[in-house]
Formats: C-alpha cells, sequence, structure tokens
C-alpha cells in the first residue's frame, strides 16, 4: 500500500508517519519511484504499536524506541518483552531512605513470598510499592497496611485477566500493545470501577 | 496546647499553621494573651486533615476548602460527605461526544444494572469512565470491554476493603481523611501490586 492509505488504515497523519521513520520507529517502505514507497501490513502493526505508546503509555521517543528495539530482538524471549513493556510504562518513585523504608520492604518480602510472587531485580514497581508501603506506616494509616494481603488478593484477581486478555504472543507487536494499552488505561478503568463500587458499598454500610 | 507544640504534634511547621489559619482551614486559637493562642485536640486533628489534602489528594487551597466547609456542615450526612470526598479527589475528564461515547454510556449503564451499583447526577468517575470505556473502543481493544464485568468485580472487592477501613464516621475530620489518602494512595498502591502480580501471573502462562 502506499503512505496515504497506510495513513488511513492506521490513523496517523503522513507527515507523522514519515517523522517516525526518519526517527527510526518504523522502518522505511520499499521505493517502488521517485517520492514513493510501499508498505506493508508490519507498517500497520508497527504504527499502530508506535500510535499506542505515544496516546497511552506517555512515553518519550526515547522510550519509545528503546521499546522498539526489544520488540525487534529475537534474542528476547516472549515473556521478558512484556515484563519490559509493562515496566517501561510504570512510573518509579524511590522511597527516602530511612526506618520506614526498612520496614515497608520488610512487609512487601513478606507479601512477596506469602502470595510467591517472584519479582525482577530493579522492577519500578517494587520500588514504587515500598513507597507507598512506607508513606502510608509514616501517616499512620496501619489500618490499610493490616489489609495489604486483601488488596493484594483482589490485584491478583485483575492481573489474571489483564494476562489472560494478552493471549498469543507470537505477533511482538500486538502483545506489547495490548500490555501498554492495557496496563496505563487498565490503571484508570480500575480506578474509576473501584470509585464507583465504592458508592453503593459505602451507602449500604452508612445509610 | 501552644503553636509549637501544636506544630511537633502534626509535623506541620508554625508559619504554615499560621497562613492555613488565615486561609481560614484552620480555625484559629483561643487567644492567652499577646502573641499567645490555645490549641486544642480539634486543631490537631484539621491539621492532619489540610496537610493530608494537600500531599496526599493533590488539591487547591480552593478545593480544600470546599470540602472543610462540607465537614463542618453539621447538616450534611456522614455517607454524603464521604462521597464528596472521594469525589474530591476523582479527575474528571470528559469523553468527547459521538457514537463511541453513546455505546460506552449504554455499557457503563449496563454494568451499574447488573451489578445494583447506583450512582450520584455528575460523579466525575462516570464521567472518566465513559471515557475510558470509549477510548479501548476506539482502539479496538474489544477484549477488555468484554473483560468489564470481571474487572468491575474485583473493584467491588477493593471497595468493600476501602469501606470496611473507613469504620466509625462520627468523627468526620478521621473518616474525610480516611477516604481521600485511601483514595489517592491507594490507586497508585493498587496497581503496584497489580503489576507485581501480573510477572508472576505472565511467568505461569508464558515460560
Amino acid at each position: 500500500m502506499r503512505i496515504a492509505e497506510l495513513s488511513e488504515t492506521t490513523g496517523v497523519p503522513a507527515p507523522t508517519i514519515k517523522y517516525y521513520i526518519r526517527e527510526g520507529l518504523v522502518a522505511p517502505g520499499q521505493p517502488t519511484g521517485r517520492n514513493q514507497a510501499k508498505y506493508t501490513e508490519e507498517h500497520v502493526r508497527r504504527l499502530k504499536l508506535v500510535r499506542a505508546l505515544v496516546e497511552y503509555g506517555g512515553l518519550s521517543l526515547a522510550a519509545i524506541r528503546d521499546l522498539i528495539a526489544q520488540v525487534d530482538n529475537p534474542d528476547l524471549q516472549a515473556f521478558d518483552l512484556l515484563g519490559a513493556a509493562q515496566r517501561t510504562v510504570t512510573q518509579q518513585k524511590d522511597p527516602r531512605p530511612g526506618p520506614y523504608k526498612d520496614s515497608a520492604e520488610r512487609r512487601l518480602h513478606d507479601l512477596l513470598t506469602k502470595r510467591g510472587w517472584r519479582i525482577k531485580t530493579g522492577d519500578p514497581a517494587y520500588h514504587t510499592a515500598v513507597g507507598v508501603l512506607a508513606a502510608l506506616d509514616e501517616i499512620g494509616r496501619q489500618d490499610m497496611l493490616d489489609a495489604l494481603d486483601d488488596y493484594a488478593e483482589a490485584a491478583e484477581r485483575i492481573a489474571e485477566i489483564d494476562v489472560s486478555l494478552v493471549g498469543d504472543v507470537s505477533d511482538r507487536e500486538r502483545a506489547v500493545e495490548i500490555v501498554v494499552i492495557g496496563t496505563s488505561v487498565g490503571d484508570t478503568l480500575i480506578a474509576m470501577l473501584r470509585r464507583l463500587a465504592q458508592a453503593t458499598v459505602g451507602e449500604r454500610l452508612y445509610t
């Protein structure tokens, strides 16, 4: 297909496609004449992924280039690729060193052990989780810390739904797109469903 | 107690306390002499709430003043106060009008009916949820929409934990603080637990 059709199929304007090609995010088309090139289904998939990363992952060009390189790295197993995609859309907030952090790390370690969750060294979600637990401890929300395992159980249920949606991982672009959109848009979806549910659950209790 | 002790107890610097008093967020102390005033446990509770709203709710002074007015309004029932607190920390993102929005509204309406969730007119979580569902439809994530009820079930479980933590609502400052921190910090906690769980659930499936 020509660039006009590629643009129409993906919803990405032609000048933006050319920009992505110059930036190395998308491979150039096969030249078919002066100022003309032919594009394939592979370009469609790649462009959809780049658009999803820009619009829903909130990622910088550098971060997108990094992730795309991993999509294209045949030595990287699908599971590790999905982990890399998920970590790319996870904001790392480091906890302040101190007794609250130490205690939060022990608490999270106990949770991981209890639930059989294995984590990768340097996982941003681990560091951010430690920071959240330390903050809750510091502001006296022991009640939320006591409920940690209950929250983790609900989170595991969500993760099971998430993972079931990824399905076949042989189409690496599609699988990465599912993880990036599912993780970032999914956070907002879950946060809103939580609020909508709170209103009714609270009403049962307090009126 | 004097302002130095109030500052020490709450962790809020004395000049910041004076600023909150000038802005009407905290009542002035009872004068005990020139440039001296006496503060009570009520001041401690109020200051802790204001600090939580600033630090964890990410709220503007105007939004905090609004919410504080509702804490102080004896005609507002506890349940409605908690709803107001929750809505204050919920970002509303309006969906673009169009067929995706219409379809998202129908989908959310069906979900609310099925689960028996009642919502308040103008709830920002409702509008943001419609926007998320419309976006997922538009980018072809029918699979996530099909899993909506499963996500909602997990969200309801989270809401049950949330509401159980509020407990006694007769201390209105404390109840509002629990809702604001629980909602905002809780979103991050759940998002991180979800990621930590994904890694292990995915590993079971894909390696």
